[in-house]
């Protein structure tokens, strides 16, 4: 947490990852995050992994230190409620996050009735209009086909929802921007981001449409192997995996140095022709080769016994471990690590929880922010962001129109 | 491209992926984006993959619409050119994103020096301060004992650089957020957005560090079926592969009737004593019963089949397609869709490129630039930021402390 964004107020009508994350950013930059979900929780409020109590990590771990109302949104009196809260909070407002149909009550052109400068950030499926969530929009991106082991026959997904999380954080930086062009012209707008878009932007960005279209080939699957410069895992004598990548000149010398075979490599150099400290495309072309020469001598090396040669070298290299592992022993998922700090959140369990993951060199880092419960902070907004009075906020939760947690 | 962010201008002194796509995203919203590299090119430069005439379509993919300068940054006189520009640029300016040493020339202290408001976002490996990449960091989120098939013993990796993507990303909110506040302020400051940081906050937003922290359980690997919910692959019979995905009630509904499933999964509720539609988690506990009954059914079903049946429902669904059968067949991956122009590129080939994935509605885009030539702006970047006479540009050409393109 930072106060860069004290001041800026987000109202986020959302559920799954993309559009709470591009709110979850805001909270952790300094800004208010209020959060509306229908009575009972949205589609996402349920969603694994669960507490032991049932509660969401999911939906936790997203809405940390946003604030909640509960709102009947199927009821046009909760729906003006949530349009009202859309178009509140004077200058610090007017930003708007969400994953509701454009076609609806929450479409663009409606809130601007309302509100003339508001900025309307809108995650959507497919660009050309159909349902789709990050699985549906992955495996039309090639990269199923690439993933996996080189034997492999079919597809093989991804399990972090990569393009539900890109698409949160490009999200995030369209609201950032648009609002800094509102301040200088007065004028909101609605950005959509697609999941597929954001998914086909970076296939281009990296290089991969280029490649095809040029080549009429796909890339072949290579197996763990990073494409086009020296990397995979490797197995060591006590049964661990690392994975080293060796992308520089300089990487690659100090790994051949580290594991003393500078005279095995250059004599494969000299056998294929090669260059592998000049030429990392060489580096991959004779994988086979490299890689064969580089497990054998793992094979002989323990994971304290790689370490110490590994260390204070340039050689770029990591463990593999589980999450559990990592808790375990990685500082780096620690609370020394000043990102994470334990928190007790609404589901009665306390864990490590992140904060934004830069860094504000000048700045101390304000601790994270714990979950709220579903409609916690209903009364609260109505009187503070609606100016209801506490008889007509009484009235509202007579009829239904809201909950509190 | 958007003018979103015109009138700001960005220096960029950085290599691979995440600093470079935080540089890309904007130009893609309109700001000036000078990107300085050695003379001869970064690390990267060369990295695949490649055209056919060896200029890198990855390189060309991450710095389109760049302004590019090429120093002798091994020199003391090139170094201070470098950060004279960082330096320059007025009230445009004052925005440096690299992947530079935190302790170099480059540092933010010295930068400050020269100009006391300078915003530095640097992208660094691992928060304790050792060499990574996206590779390296990825072993040790968890997710490669994850990924791939059920049966699989050792770690799969990605293909996808998620955490690189991801904390170009984070960088570039890293970037507007300090703007903004600075414009309150005017205090520049420096946030360094560690790839490590970024993967474990990730871990956290999505519930998985609460979930193994609390069980003390690593989750299982369950190959292609997505966590906590229903969501595989299942093979056509025209041997075709499909995602599909039922993560709300009307999804799950929609799918069980459009597969005319209804009676044999009201069976299997019955027998197993499970609501499928109204509890998502059942439909992941149950999912080997599930999987089987709709694997029977699609073998009997042909795409174009399976596409009738599912137009117009609420199913979500994908087809799984090589980058080459996209762009063939997807509209999507194509100059149908407003994300892509067919650009020619200094490599010589045109092909399709995206600009910035977020559709601002009000506004017609603008074609996304190609990539420059290392140097292509030198001169002009040294005369119009720097001010320099061209006597003075031609000096730096003839001592070697500069170069074109």
């Amino acid at each position: 947490m930072y106060n860069l964004l004290s001041g800026m107020r987000i109202v986020e009508g959302a559920s799954f990852i993309a559009a709470p994350l591009c709110g979850l950013t805001f909270v952790q930059l300094g800004a208010d995050v209020i959060r509306f979900d229908p009575i009972g929780g949205g589609p996402d409020f349920h969603r694994w992994p669960l507490a032991a109590s049932g509660t969401s990590f999911y939906w936790e771990g997203l809405n940390k230190g946003k604030r909640s109302i509960a709102i009947d949104l199927a009821h046009p009196e909760g729906r003006e409620l949530a349009v009202a809260l859309i178009a509140a909070g004077g200058e610090a407002g007017g930003n708007f996050v969400t994953n509701y149909p454009a076609d609806g009550f929450l479409a663009h052109e409606r809130l601007v009735a309302r509100r003339p400068d508001l900025i309307t950030v809108r995650v959507t499926g497919s660009s050309d209009g159909r349902t789709a969530v990050d699985y549906t929009v992955n495996c039309a991106t090639g990269y199923p086909y690439l993933t996996g082991p080189e034997d492999a026959s079919g597809p093989v997904n991804h399990v972090l929802p990569a393009w539900d999380v890109t698409t949160g954080l490009t999200a995030a930086i369209s609201l950032l921007a648009a609002d800094r062009e509102r301040r200088r012209s007065g004028k909101g707008c609605e950005i959509r981001v697609p999941l597929s878009d954001v998914a086909f932007a970076t296939l281009g960005n990296l290089g991969h449409i280029a490649e095809v279209q040029t080549s009429s080939k796909d890339r072949p699957r290579v197996g763990n192997a990073v494409f086009g410069t020296f990397g995979r895992d490797f197995a060591t004598a006590d049964g661990r995996s690392v994975m080293i990548v060796a992308v520089t000149r300089r990487q690659w010398t100090a790994l051949v140095e580290a594991l003393e075979l500078k005279e095995e490599i250059a004599r494969l150099e000299q056998s294929v022709g090669a260059d592998f400290a000049g030429d990392e495309g060489a580096r991959f072309n004779h994988r086979a080769a490299l890689f064969s020469l580089i497990a054998e001598r793992m094979k002989t090396l323990t994971m304290p016994m790689l370490a110490a040669l590994f260390s204070g070298t340039p050689v770029c290299w990591g463990e593999y471990q589980t999450v559990l592992e990592a808790l375990r022993n990685d500082p780096r998922l620690s609370t020394e690590n000043s990102l994470f700090a334990s928190v007790a959140h609404a589901s009665g369990a306390s864990y490590l929880t992140p904060g934004f993951p830069g860094s504000v060199m000048s700045e101390r880092r304000l601790p994270p922010p714990a979950a709220p419960s579903l409609g916690t902070h209903t009364d609260e907004i109505l009187a503070e962001v609606l100016k209801l009075s506490s008889g007509e906020i009484g009235r509202l939760h007579d009829a239904g129109m809201v909950a509190g947690a």
